[in-house]
C-alpha cells in the first residue's frame, strides 16, 4: 500500500483540538481509500518558543522537508504578544516555514456551502453559489522586504524632535510575480468560469505597476482565460457588493491577507476556510483562521477548516483526489444534515445539532 | 458678511457634474446662513494633464494655499491609464496636493442613513445605526515611502534570469503616527461611544509595531476613551461581520484606503461617503468615490457624497457648523422622502423617485 508521511504542526490555542479532529478524519479516509499516513507531530509557534526559544526549531523544518506534506493548525496567542522588535513571536514560525519551503503560492478557496448561506452577514441572494479561489503570493511583498529601524532619526519624533523611524519594504522581482500569476491562470483554466482578476494598487505603487505589467504578459499566454485587473480598494468593496463576480483572484501577500479574511465573511465564518501553500518544497496545508486563544481547550472550536485543509492536502499534496472529494462531500453532508459548531449555528439551529470540536470531527 | 474663498477642483469623469450639484447646495446654504462663498475653479488630475502636462499645476496649488478650503470632486479615468512608470497620472495630482498641503489626517465617516438600510449588501439588522469614523493617515506610509526600480536586477526575472525589480517602502516616524492617532482620540472624546480602534499588522511589520507602541502611549493620555488594537486582516473581517462595533478607527494610509472602501459598502454605496483631509495647510474635502468614467456626462451620478463633503467643509473648513447640520439634514430628508439616484435605488423604488445628478442636488 502507498504510505505517506505528514508532518503535523498543531501549534497553539485551538490548534491541538482541531488537529486531533482532522487526524481522525484523515485516518478514516486513508483506511477507506487504502493508503497509510504516518503523522509525525512537531513544534511550531508559541509552543516551540516555550520549549526551545524559537518559533521554528530546526528539527521541525527538517521533518517538514522530509515529509510528503505539512499539516499545520494555528499559531499565536496573547501570551507571546509584544511590540518588542527583538522578542521571538509565534507568527515568525509560520512566516519562516513558508519562506524556507519556498511556498510562494497560497490558495484560499472561498466556497459557500448551500447549508450555510444564511450564516453570512451578506444577504443570501448575494452569497449563494459563491465559489472563488484567492491566490495569495506568500513569500514576497510587504511581508518579506527589507526592514529598517532607526531609534534616533532626526525629525522623526513629535514636533520635529529626533525619534524612532521605521520602514518595511514591499519588494518584488518580476519572476516572483510571474510564477504566482501563472499558477492563478493554470488554476483558472481548469475551472468552469476560467476567469482571473489580478488585484493591485497600480495607480500608486511601483511594485503594483510591475505586477500589472507581468499579469498582462502572462494573460496573453492564456487566451482561453478571461482576465481583468482591479484596484485593491475597489476589490475590498466588490467582495462585499457582489462576491459572486469573482472566480480566481491573484494578489500580493498583504493584500491577499486582508482580502481573503474579508472574503471569508462571505462564507459565513473563518472557521470554514482551508488553505494550501504550494511552491518549491513540501506543500503545507492550514486553515485560514487563527489560534482563537479565547476558546482554546473548551472543545467548541470549529474543526471544519482544518478538515477541509486535509482535503486540500489529499488533492494537492498526496495525489489522492478521490479521497479529497470524499472528505469535502462528508463535510457538505454533515452541514446538510444540520450539524453545526457554535460559530456557524444560528437561532434556527436546534440545540442538539450544535456539536463540539471532536464530535464534529467524528460526524464528518 | 463673512466671505469665504473655496478652491473648487472638479477634476475628471463625473467630477464636473457632482461639483455643479454640490455648488448649488453650497450657494443655497450660504444665502440662508448669511455668508458668501467665492468658488474659484482650477484644474487637477487628467484635466490638468491634458491642459498643461502635469496633474497638479502650480496655479492650482497656489490657489489652494490661498483659499479657506479646497473642494475636490474626483480624478482619473482610462484615458490616462498606463503602467509606464514615467507617464504622468491623474492620481498624482491628488497625492501631490494632499502632501503639499500637509493633510495627514483623512476623516471618512461611515454613516448609515435609516432610509438606506436596505441598500446595503449586509443584512439590515447588522447595518442599522452604524456610525463610524475612519481616520486614515494620508501623507505617509506605503504611499509616500522611497520607491526603487532596477531594470536589470540579477535573479529578479523568471528562472533566476536578470529582470525588473521594484520596491515601495512603508515608512513612518513616530511623530507622523502620533499626530494622526491623537486626532482620532480627540475626535472620539467628543463622540457618544468614545472608542478608538487602532488597526495595524503588528505581528508582521516593523512599522506596525511602532504604530502600536505610539497608539498605546497616546491612549494612556485619554483615559476617558476606550481603546483597542486590531490586526488589519481581522478588521477587514469584522467590518463585514459586525460593523456596528466600530466607533473611531485609525490606521495607516493603504490600510485606510482598503478598509474605508470596504466600509462604504456597509453604507450601501460609495456614492454616500464624504471625506475631509485635515492637517497643516488648507483643508480639503472630497467624496470617497472615484471619477466613474463609465457614467460621466450622463447626469446619473450620485452627488450626495459630494454634497456631504460640502457639509464637512462647512463644519471643519469654514467654521459654519449650523450650516453643515442643515446640509446633512437636507440629505437625510431627501432620502426619507424616498428620493434616490440610480446607484441607491432598488426594486421597491418607484421610477418617478429616481433622480439624476442635478435633480438630486436641487432636491437637497
Ligand atoms: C499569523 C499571520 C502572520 C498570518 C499572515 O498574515 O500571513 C495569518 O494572518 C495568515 O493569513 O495566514
Ligand atoms: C485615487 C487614489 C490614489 C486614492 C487613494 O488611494 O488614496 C483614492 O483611492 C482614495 O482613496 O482617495
Amino acid at each position: 500500500v502507498t504510505a505517506y508521511t505528514v508532518c503535523c504542526l498543531p501549534g497553539d490555542g485551538i490548534g491541538p483540538e482541531i488537529m486531533a479532529a482532522s487526524r481522525a478524519v484523515l485516518d478514516a479516509v486513508a483506511e477507506r481509500f487504502g493508503f497509510t499516513v504516518d503523522c509525525e507531530g512537531h513544534l511550531i509557534g508559541g509552543a516551540a518558543i516555550d520549549a526551545c526559544g524559537c518559533a521554528l526549531p530546526d528539527a521541525t523544518l527538517e521533518a517538514a522537508r522530509a515529509a510528503d506534506s505539512v499539516l499545520l493548525a494555528s499559531v499565536g496567542g496573547p501570551r507571546w504578544d509584544t511590540t518588542d522588535p527583538a522578542a521571538p513571536r509565534p507568527e515568525q514560525g509560520l512566516l519562516a516555514i513558508r519562506k524556507a519551503l519556498g511556498l510562494y503560492c497560497n490558495l484560499r478557496p472561498v466556497h459557500v456551502f448551500d447549508a450555510l448561506v444564511d450564516a453570512s452577514s451578506l444577504k443570501p441572494e448575494l452569497v449563494r453559489g459563491v465559489d472563488m479561489l484567492i491566490v495569495r503570493e506568500l513569500t514576497g511583498g510587504l511581508y518579506f522586504g527589507a526592514r529598517e529601524r532607526i531609534d534616533d532619526a532626526p525629525g522623526a519624533g513629535a514636533n520635529g524632535e529626533p525619534g524612532v523611524w521605521c520602514s518595511d519594504a514591499l519588494e518584488y522581482g518580476e519572476g516572483e510575480i510571474e510564477r504566482v500569476v501563472r499558477y492563478a491562470f493554470e488554476a483558472a483554466a481548469g475551472r468552469p468560469r476560467a476567469t482571473v482578476c489580478s488585484v493591485d494598487k497600480a495607480n500608486v505603487l511601483g511594485t503594483s505597476k510591475l505586477w500589472r505589467d507581468v499579469a498582462h504578459r502572462v494573460a496573453a499566454e492564456y487566451p482561453q482565460v478571461a482576465f481583468s485587473d482591479m484596484l485593491v480598494d475597489n476589490c475590498a468593496m466588490q467582495l462585499v457588493a457582489r462576491p459572486a463576480q469573482f472566480d480566481v483572484v491573484v494578489t500580493e501577500n498583504t493584500f491577499g491577507d486582508i482580502l481573503s479574511d474579508e472574503a471569508s465573511m462571505v462564507a459565513g465564518s473563518l472557521g470554514m476556510l482551508a488553505s494550501a501553500s504550494l511552491g518549491d518544497g513540501t506543500p503545507l496545508f492550514e486553515p485560514s483562521h487563527g489560534s482563537a486563544p479565547d476558546i482554546a481547550g473548551k472543545d467548541v472550536a470549529n474543526p471544519l477548516a482544518q478538515i477541509l485543509s486535509v482535503a486540500l492536502m489529499l488533492r494537492h499534496g498526496l495525489g489522492q483526489p478521490a479521497a479529497a472529494d470524499a472528505v469535502e462531500a462528508a463535510v457538505e453532508r454533515a452541514l446538510d444534515d444540520g450539524w453545526r459548531t457554535a460559530d456557524i449555528a444560528d437561532d434556527a439551529t436546534p440545540a442538539d445539532r450544535v456539536l463540539g470540536c471532536a464530535a464534529m470531527g467524528e460526524r464528518v
